[in-house]
């Protein structure tokens, strides 16, 4: 049967995640309906990465297969007049039957949008996390340095993981600030569940001084998951896309889309 | 009584407007109950631009009178602690009695962000105007070029306007274009209702081709509601400050430099 893929975004904060649930209020499950109106058949799919509750997606990639001749608008513009506001798919690429996007995609990023400030922003509420403390960049930029490369990262994974192995290779976390403003961009070839919202976390903690900048080097080599900070909150992270083998020509992650909007809106 | 001046920012997407309203909902309707709470007695407030439903502010700037002793962080945190995630009072200034958030406002500004792409965005959902057809920019500039001075905006003001003259004196409007995402800046003495979201509408006529340039000259000259585009939508709109005397102390608009920078750095 013909492969697809898809790019799709959405907006978390109202969801529930990702992956499928009884209540059917899933992005998968309300993709997998939307997708079955078009095709005039039961749809099943497969993601990049499994979002939880709370968390964006600028750029997911999903593959499912169909033998229902459709233009591409269909897959498009048909699918999101089935969907909520929240959710939308934004391309679809006609793929080999080899492509999978979760085993198929070599490299995964995200990024966390995060405010701070001592007052909170009506306009990033659901959008980004915030602190109300200050936070030296200097500092978790020296920390974050020392996370990049293949490490175990068991310290930093959620206790319902159910990955095989707890060791990834995490590429140099850039941290970039404007304003009160700072985006953490997280590339790796993949992630542990909660992986990024316990690192964000433990930088914060290093960021405002709570924590010494040595003490991440000693919660990554402990392996042990209490001693790094609690998970932070899920509303700014986003998953901005997936790569893979260039010959299936999926998008990769975005050169536009929600975060710069949002921020545009708040400068 | 002490008079303090407090700027404001809202998520307009799920609110009814600023104006009170007998459902209690409105913004002006939250906010003199948090401050009543807060103050310990019932307190009244003026705003320098009331925004109509779905209208966001990053910067709205209201007054009030009050003779309870408060710290400032009571005036900030504190009434925040009883108001909605979607408002926010951002700062407090104490004035002189002669200030006035509506009256003494001497330059407004809002601006209106739009996504121009073929698919719609579900991260500038609520936070956007959305058109799916392709913009001119250079059209939009040129015809946005008639409108600086001091006009009869009678062809672009609701027929709920109760302002007792027509006449406005608008300043140029910027155009800034970040890949499919498009600000408009709009500063004037003080604008007529529904005068942007119309402006708006019709320089997206100009811009996407079906109306010529000079359409819009012929527009404001005919002062006639029924020759200009329909009203856009209200969820780009955001009120972005009000410009009072300097010896007053508030703050005003938010300085847009970083905008472009900040946008390149993200894409």
């Amino acid at each position: 049967m013909p492969r697809y893929a898809l790019t799709l975004a959405y907006d978390g904060s109202g969801l529930p995640g990702w992956q499928t649930q009884p209540s059917g209020q899933a992005v998968q499950d309300r993709l997998e309906r939307a997708l079955a109106a078009v095709a005039g058949h039961p749809v099943a799919t497969i993601c990049a990465g499994r979002t939880d509750a709370g968390v964006h997606a600028l750029r997911q990639v999903v593959h499912f297969d169909s033998d229902a001749r459709r233009p591409d608008s269909a897959w498009v513009r048909g699918v999101n007049a089935h969907l909520p506001a929240a959710i939308a798919v934004r391309t679809v690429t006609r793929v080999s039957d080899d492509f999978h996007a979760r085993y198929g995609a070599s490299r995964r990023r995200y990024r966390y949008l995060l405010y701070s400030s001592p007052v909170r922003h009506p306009l990033l509420a659901g959008r980004s996390g915030w602190t109300f403390r200050e936070l030296d960049d200097a500092r978790m930029r020296e920390a974050a340095a020392l996370l990049a490369g293949e490490h175990d990262f068991s310290a930093f994974r959620s206790s319902e993981c159910q990955a095989a192995s707890p060791v990834r290779r995490l590429e140099p976390i850039a941290i970039r600030r404007h304003g009160p403003l700072l985006l953490f961009d997280f590339a790796g070839n993949a992630f542990l569940h909660h992986m990024i919202r316990n690192l964000m976390g433990s930088l914060l903690m290093i960021g405002d001084g709570r924590r010494p900048v040595a003490w991440l080097a000693e919660v990554l080599a402990s392996r042990d998951r209490r001693r790094a900070a609690p998970t932070f909150e899920p509303h700014g992270l986003y998953l901005d896309g997936a790569l893979y083998e260039p010959r299936f020509g999926v998008p990769s992650w975005s050169d536009d889309g929600g975060v710069p909007a949002l921020l545009a809106a708040l400068s």
